[in-house]
């Protein structure tokens, strides 16, 4: 795209009443507006890097076996009562609102009895299970205070995975598979080295959950780190007997600040038995389903990544979620010879499939760099009269710093291969 | 897909209270779960079709520049206060709710406030227009009744663009550009030849609106069509004094029932001056934005077609938005060599691209294909001992009823070419 065309621009100051890192940062590179205190609008290239992350989530929940719906954000009050959800004391962050044709809706804060109350319908036998269903739907949480940016909103898209299983054993399977497709999500976010499995409260429905914690001072969690086994343990459950439960020793953790950008959990019969989403086994038995949940909070990864990742100039991009690939900025101060060199090398990375933002507009070269900087595009690659005389191109990676001189050759195949 | 894998199955009855046909065949057809009335859900196969639309629409928004992002559902009261739409009685069918942390807001009925708003943070010189943004978003209507399936309901996603122009004229050139983008659009749905671009009544905007409407005895909507010129005059604006002005007479022609799939609106200086989104002309004079609005909601679009194409058996969808282009029925009756030879004629089409739903359950052939039908899958490729034996497949084609035989490479070359 033809950053002159783009209709956002950076700006010098985020708003006075935004004390978050990543949301500022966002919101001065364009990629988010805030439209009110934990609302906010994603921008043409927020969207994309968002778009990126929700692909990437899709590919791993598929890759297991997930088939993708979309439940919606009206809740009927009636699943909720049956099990107890309904009331402000159970669920602190309802959203409410009334039909004009009479009765109480509810805004979802999560989908357990509403998918509960669906699989009633597809789920009779033993021969329908296992099975594992997942969407991308809004949900909105009446937080009272909201002060982390896009981490923290009072309404965001969740990806929400439900799974359906005949026994415990069955359950505790896909509960692993589903573990090792959140570690890839996280390694392909870039969030990989950061992100550790940690155990974590059941709250009422089990034991323990886990949680995906990354390490930040911006998070609001305090997790307990064993560097060797690549695990955590949440405060809220590092107690003494649980540590000797688990196998670990105190003196091999590090107390660490953590935002959770995960959590998997075991809902064992807690909604199919207040819903009853039974099956009959090979005997003809009716058995209740067990059943578990899964989820990732997309702009939630993102402004992780935006806190962790970014630097003193602005966002750094892991390739697979940055908005382009490449960030192509043309110094042609007039020289069309410059522009047009400049447009070549658009139209060949991207007929080879290599998404570009071209930085074609009339400005000052520090206020490109600056810009290009605050966008934090993987690649930049310059084109100007110098680069043109010489027949190679700027390389300056924005994550490393570093500078290479390429012809654009060099450069395709560097994506290509 | 398998369909052995596929966790909706088809039902031989709609729920007792699903008074409309489009809803009643998607629901049967597991393409679609009513959550409650005015509420659906969207299955597997129901959101392949939902995001099909999408990406359709999409491609022909980028194609006229434009740029999307996506607001929020969640609304600050004030935006709307200030252009005096917050009252139910300028809007009728707002939801509304409150923030525990006090103060009211509303759910998104439409998006003229929030995007004009946003805007007047991007625009400030006639360098930055024109522009248009588009988002897919949900949308939130309190209805005081819904009972027209998907085609209207309580909450569902619009595709709304906006566009920002700096003239009448360029408004107008833009406004056109948008018209031809949704006859296109219309079109590749499937709905080309049943739409009629529709003069409308512009409301308290402008004189004008451009309705398009899908000629259906399921719509809402009287309007009175001209076949030569393949445009149509909505009732609300069938005057003596209108037709004269567009050049129209009565005789020529039809009264029509139809469906409203998409709108488009001149909003004239309505929204920039109440929030006051103004640009600096090349004079450095400050000058009103001229806006549009483009609306278009993909579910509405699937479940006109749902009305229109479908037949007694069943849904019949376009290959454009089919759910999966080919429909692969084995009939192995325990025969492996038959099991065997679907399995590859499998892995050959979706290697080659081509989305393939593999039955591949145990059921009686009758029971396949009236599950076939109703699914609405444009081609139906059998294979069974008897196909096996001939060495070319039965493919029958849904619309048309048309069976053919034909080789696997003739099959693969009728999509490829």
């Amino acid at each position: 795209m033809r950053q002159s065309q783009l209709f956002t621009k950076t700006r010098k100051d985020a708003p006075k009443d935004e004390v978050s890192k990543n949301a500022q940062l966002l919101i001065r590179a364009g990629y988010i507006h805030k439209e009110m205190a934990g609302v906010y609008a994603f921008l043409p290239l927020g969207l994309r890097v968002f778009n990126n992350i929700v692909a990437i989530i899709r590919q791993e929940m598929n890759a297991i076996g997930g088939q993708e719906l979309s439940m919606t954000a009206l809740q009927d009050p009636n699943v909720w009562k049956a099990t107890g959800r309904w009331s402000d004391e159970a669920i602190d962050v309802w959203f409410k609102t009334n039909l004009k044709s009479g009765g109480e809706l509810g805004l979802g804060t999560t989908h357990e009895e509403p998918i509960t109350a669906l699989m009633t319908e597809y789920i009779s036998s033993y021969k329908n299970l296992p099975s594992a269903v997942y969407q991308f739907q809004t949900k909105f949480r009446n937080e009272l205070r909201a002060k982390s940016g896009i981490m923290r909103t009072r309404e965001f898209v969740m990806k929400d995975m439900y799974s359906f299983s005949r026994s415990e054993e069955e359950f505790r399977k896909f509960y692993e598979v589903a573990a090792a497709a959140y570690t890839k999500v996280f390694a392909r976010v870039g969030l990989g080295d950061a992100t550790y499995r940690t155990f974590a409260s059941g709250g009422s429905f089990s034991k323990f959950s886990d949680e995906f914690q990354t390490v930040s001072d911006a998070g609001e969690d305090t997790i307990y780190v064993h560097e060797g086994k690549k695990i955590a343990v949440n405060k809220e459950v590092y107690t003494d007997d649980i540590l000797a439960e688990l196998g670990l020793k105190k003196e091999e953790l590090v107390e660490k600040k953590a935002i959770e950008v995960g959590n998997i959990f075991p809902l064992a019969t807690r909604f199919s038995e207040a819903l009853k989403l039974t099956y009959k086994d090979e005997t003809g038995k009716d058995q209740l389903v067990i059943m578990g949940c899964y989820g990732i909070g997309p702009a939630r990864v993102m402004g992780t990544v935006a806190e962790l990742l970014s630097d003193d100039k602005g966002l750094v991009w892991p390739a697979e979620i940055a908005p382009y690939a490449v960030h192509l900025i043309e110094l042609s101060n007039g020289n069309k010879d410059v522009a047009n060199e400049a447009g070549e090398i658009y139209k060949e990375l991207t007929s080879a499939g290599i998404e570009v933002l071209w930085d074609d507009r009339e400005a000052r070269a520090g206020e490109k760099f600056a810009d290009s900087d605050l966008l934090g595009i993987p690649l930049r690659i310059v084109v100007s009269e110098k680069t043109l005389a010489e027949g190679k191109f700027e390389c300056v990676y924005r994550a490393s710093g570093k500078t290479e001189h390429k012809s654009l050759p060099e450069i395709t195949e560097n994506f290509t291969s």
